[in-house]
């Protein structure tokens, strides 16, 4: 573990003065607390205690999460709720692209006083991805997997099990033709569920060639290109790799007249609080995102104790409602003539 | 949560005689007690607190624990470490296929007043494993995986991260043809590295055909059949599922007088004490025990506090000693001969 001896030895500077800076003190020049804090990170130092309290923080981005039906909401509360009994306080920042090559990761976290950092949202193009490989400060990555740095850790939900429980359920409700429509793969958990897709259906012995699945970064892709493709392939269940996207497609049934679940079942991922109230109610793997804040905090304080998490999955949960339902004798494709015929006509729904 | 009234009402007796069946009172029939205990199962009755205080019960099978050397007694360590101070007691019990035949693990559970379990060193075959894709008393299990039960959970350390930093730090010394030696694939976690191994030589673009793997329950099969045959592929690093594997291929690598690490690189898995004495020593992918036995203790309290934790892994770490180095020019097959040859005067090393 680097001192902040090492810092100043490394400067040519005093202990006094690597401490001045580090604390944010003013009579230390701009110039120099900039080298003490880039020398800090590039030494491998981080702080284990700090003269103004433990001070957490929870980085956000591409995540809604201002009201209690927002993904990232309860996340939030449910690391409050561990933290801020132990003692920590924490301080919700948003992050964007912009801020992230502004200051790295660690400079960050020194700058203002931070132990450790929960993170939600990024993808794999995020700058401080990057920086993840060899970070030394602590840091939890909700979504997102960072191989080979004992001070990173991943928690998220076991979306094997959430695709193997879905697939299950559905080939028990006779379906052989299963589709997947998932947004872009840049991101780790989209790849994630992607291959989790495919090797459950190779597990119960279903079709299961690429086509069986279509990919966008763009709803009206998903709608306009893959969805009609997967119809006319005879799929008689779609599963969805997030809950706005299985919506989306579930209104663009209703206009192509598919029925749901009487055509074609639809399964989103995620079980946000919307799905309750879906015409019919979407069925979705549901991530319990309490518990998810939970453990969050607890991969965090493992970390910040040396015992080094690399990753910490909750069950998955499938919950059942209308959407989906037993398979048709006949798939839609059959009924409606080919979908490919009415795309002129299609506006984009989200 | 089933209740001691619904396994009453399922046998027509009152909640005071199962409460005492249950308890072990000496008023009730070994009959009935046997009745209610099965009920108890059938409903998914598990105990919530004791009379008699809150009590852990840690199976051990397959593994040696009694000496600090022994793989399992640092687990055990660290989970005591954990638990004790929480105010749980700690039974230690040893497990094999006869008892796990005799009693299911739910009833055992039910009958001796355990609220959960850490269960290390079980095999795929083992009558409990499949007991517990439906069992509601918390367990968790060293090194096995159970999907779709969120009354179970999965402790161990980050396999996939072990095998990419060995084949990644073999590579960089310069080997391209790398093999890998197994104990049998009965084995969960065998199946794990066995795919990893793969996965990994796939990543770094390295030849990954099967034939560059071998695997087998018998030391005496890796050596004369495996060996060999990998050594003829002009392999220049191997790396095997567990130390004593690795120890025993040092040794048969004396025999046949080839040089470590000068003509052939060697790799463990899990960092037993004794990888330090070997000659030379060994490198190992580091298991922390101790951290494994404290992560396992927090994920059974997680279940029995309904947390469903699925996975919990620990980074990984290779720790490298003297049995590897740079490839050498030829590989050891073009400088001894083809090994094959020696076959028949082979003992085994076990």
């Amino acid at each position: 573990m680097a001192t902040m001896e090492d810092i100043a030895k490394k400067l040519g500077v005093t202990k006094g003065t690597v401490s001045k800076a580090l604390s944010g003190a003013t009579d230390v020049s701009e110039t120099l607390r900039k080298s003490v804090l880039e020398t800090a990170v590039e030494v491998g130092y981080s702080r284990n205690r700090l003269p103004n309290g433990k001070k957490l923080c929870l980085f956000i981005e591409n995540m809604a999460y201002a009201s209690p039906s927002d993904f990232g909401y309860d996340i939030i509360i449910g690391f409050r709720q561990m933290a801020e009994p132990a003692g920590f306080s924490v301080d919700v920042v948003p992050l964007d692209t912009i801020s992230q090559k502004d200051v790295p990761y660690e400079e960050y976290m020194l700058q203002n006083g931070y132990l450790g950092a929960l993170l939600l949202g990024l993808s794999l193009n995020d700058p401080w991805i990057r920086q993840f490989n060899k970070s030394h400060t602590p840091a939890v990555l909700y979504d997102n997997y960072i191989q080979v740095n004992p001070s990173t850790a991943y928690v998220g939900i076991d979306n094997n099990e959430g695709m193997t429980m879905t697939v299950s359920c559905l080939k028990e409700l006779g379906h052989t033709k299963i589709g997947y429509l998932s947004g872009a793969l840049g991101s780790y958990i989209n790849q994630v569920r992607y291959s989790a897709f495919f090797r459950s259906l190779r597990k119960f012995g279903l079709p299961h060639d690429q086509s069986y699945a279509g990919n966008s970064y763009y709803f009206s892709e998903c709608l306009e290109k893959h969805l009609p493709r997967l119809l006319d392939k005879g799929v008689t269940a779609i599963i969805c790799s997030h809950d706005l996207l299985a919506h989306t497609v579930m209104l663009r049934c209703h206009e192509l007249g598919i029925q749901i679940p009487g055509q074609l079942s639809i399964v989103g991922f995620d079980d946000l609080p919307l799905c309750a109230y879906t015409a019919p109610p979407l069925s979705s793997i549901r991530q319990d995102r309490l518990q998810i804040g939970k453990s969050a905090f607890y991969a965090l304080s493992s970390l910040m104790n040396g015992t080094p998490i690399s990753t910490l999955l909750l069950h998955a949960k499938l919950i059942q409602r209308e959407s989906i339902g037993p398979a048709p004798a006949k798939p839609a494709s059959d009924e409606s003539g080919t979908c490919e015929e009415q795309r002129p006509t299609v506006q984009e729904e989200s």
